[in-house]
């Protein structure tokens, strides 16, 4: 997020034919709650369209890339690493040790799909659970970054943006940000 | 949650052939993240079983329910009715009148995925926008509840599992809770 050091969402390869919808929810998700760049590793990597077009659309920045070395990436990383497992330790113990490392330097968040291999767990620096229960890699990502960000990233500002959604009470309003700023 | 009032998760009908592990999700994230019972609908029904197996090996009490009426559920309601929507009120600004209502009596969280017919934002009390970006509703609904219970969920006992995940700071270690009591 502006401002902010650098995070980077890596998504690990998903089961083809299962996972894709994940996969695009992930992207989505790291983008609209303040990462800066998603990477979709192997089978993943089938599924940047939708998070271009909408970067494109809603505005950014936010960068879109896929790799065929995602143990590359993790193990030669410059940062923090982090990896979100039901199995890590529980965020609220955590995340404050986190922050203070984000402060610091840049922040890699390795969200899987498939088994995740042991060396991702060995390499990271934070093997993170939201809860300890099975549910959603896209759950576990939309509450990290919030609680990262302790909630800066919902008032994120968004640079060219073709359309802008107006909060309402009810009903849907999406404007031309030309038209909004006059 | 235990000792709170209520919260129950509807998710409406998804697109067949795309959004059933959408579906999956969204009830995984309920259970985990403090809801009391989701209700599937239309489409959706299909998707109970992961979650009532999951509830069986990690614990309750969270129950799983199909409708073929869901706009007689939101209108019939007798609560607060919450509809996650990019193009509702932000988040950061009704959280505090949505935790005073919920302290007050139960919760309806309304989950879209094709298009949500107008008559819900009409019938909702509020509807809330987890950043106005199209994201995913399952993220949406992780920091909903997460700021709904602010936190609380994140230490919620389950009862009767037969398996607990014990956090590791490397590696995985699941546990019989029989074993760990002693």
């Amino acid at each position: 997020m502006q401002g902010d050091n650098h995070v980077t969402v890596l998504r690990l390869g998903h089961r083809p034919g299962r996972d894709e919808r994940m996969t695009t929810h992930v992207g989505l998700t790291a983008r609209a709650l303040g990462a800066d760049r998603v990477v979709m590793a192997g089978s993943a990597s089938s599924r940047t369209d939708t998070v271009v077009d909408i970067t494109d659309r809603f505005g950014g920045p936010f960068e879109v890339e896929t790799t065929d070395e995602p143990k590359r990436l993790i193990r030669d990383f410059e940062g923090t690493v982090v990896h979100l497992t039901m199995y890590g330790e529980q965020i609220q113990d955590v995340e404050a040790d986190i922050r203070a490392a984000h402060a610091e330097g840049p922040l890699l968040v390795v969200v899987g799909a498939e088994k995740v291999p042991f060396e991702v767990y060995e390499r990271a620096d934070y093997n993170v659970g939201v809860t300890s229960q099975p549910h959603s890699e896209v759950a576990s990502l939309a509450v990290f970054l919030d609680r990262l960000y302790e909630g800066r990233e919902l008032d994120r500002e968004w640079e060219d943006p073709d359309r802008v959604v107006v909060p309402m009470e009810t009903g849907k309003k999406v404007v031309d940000p030309n038209d909004r700023e006059e």
